[in-house]
């Protein structure tokens, strides 16, 4: 699966603005960013009388919007989507995943944290904490950044995450739930699916395999 | 794969009001309804000054938001992404894809058409034309239904493709672009996933299985 990494930390800490010094220090070391912001209140994304929201309103499930230079979908849905399903549903050739919030997930995290904002800092490494950006000290074995410092973020970042990929991502959903798997069963499902895929006519070598199944009613 | 439904017609001929009347008729049958519109100017989803709007500035190229009752996702592409893959990605639990415009497409369609804002229909029956919707007499061999026959309407597509779905839907994309099949392939592709994931601690008997390979680097 995508390497995630979520950047957590109070409002107003300045997480969206380290990610936008972080994000284009990323695509200039030539990887495909991604990110999910963390909602809780509930958005409106598209514009009330636009088609699209004209949609949403009658009744659709899904509402798409479709350009040559852009694509757009909100969905409605009954509880929150978890980020290994967003992950496996919407990102499927980004490098990295970067999230804003998520601080409950089980995937490791950068706090930022400003001491004019917060008196502490709101993870402890057992939260899966990897490194601390703040305009303070922090007492912590961790790695810390300055807001200033995204060359070493960028470059931790690529240390830990991005260098040496040398195998497989696999995401299998079942109902939108993610399977677990080890690397043995990574890569028979992997050598299994390519087999089989591999003999048909309109073949040819891919950089990614996306297969959606919808089972027939029993 | 998803039955899809263009409804095409000139802009004002009444698309999103049909959308709007047809949706919830459906809904009511207890069919799940995703729509896709066709952009062909460029579209801005996210707002100005946003968190989603900022990350997309910074250069990441896709980006999600997710909340308890919504999750939406905008992504940047080097060109228009075809229905296959919107409906591949995008949709997957809809039982019938309705969309604005994709005139040129392949897929059925029914078209909207306003005596008062066209002179004659912009399709053809050989352009894969089912249906038409208007408020005049049109000469024409296919149904013709009135802007008020919503019902009718919702029995005829009900119908066409929504009754007796006896199969699986399979939608298999390489790097995005779809690999057709006939039914034998799908229903031994089908097979050998199932089997294949059947034995693995954490399985459970899906509707859906959604998996994502990104091949390593050669």
């Amino acid at each position: 699966m995508l390497p995630i990494l979520c950047m957590v930390g109070a409002s107003d800490s300045g997480k969206t603005t380290l990610l936008e010094k972080l994000i284009p220090e990323l695509n200039r070391r030539g990887y495909r960013v991604g990110t999910v912001k963390h909602d809780v209140h509930g958005f409106e994304m598209d514009r009330e009388g636009k088609d699209t929201w004209r949609h949403r309103k009658a009744g659709a499930g899904t509402v798409a919007i479709s350009s040559p230079t852009q694509v757009a979908a909100v969905r409605q849905v009954d509880e929150e989507m978890g980020l290994d399903e967003l992950v496996g549903r919407f990102f499927w050739n980004e490098d990295l995943l970067l999230t804003e919030g998520f601080k409950r997930s089980p995937f490791p995290k950068i706090e930022v944290f400003r001491r004019a904002v917060e008196t502490a800092p709101i993870c402890r490494p057992e939260d899966n904490l990897i490194a601390v950006v703040t305009d303070d000290a922090v007492e912590t074995d961790l790695p810390v950044f300055g807001f200033g410092q995204v060359q070493a973020l960028a470059d931790f970042i690529e240390e830990r995450f991005l260098k040496g990929r040398r195998t497989h991502q696999v995401t299998v959903l079942l109902d939108g739930k993610k399977l677990p798997m080890n690397d043995f069963v990574r890569d028979f499902l992997v050598g299994g699916i390519h087999g089989m895929l591999s003999s048909l006519r309109g073949w040819k070598n891919p950089d990614t395999i996306d297969i959606q199944i919808r089972l027939k009613e029993q």
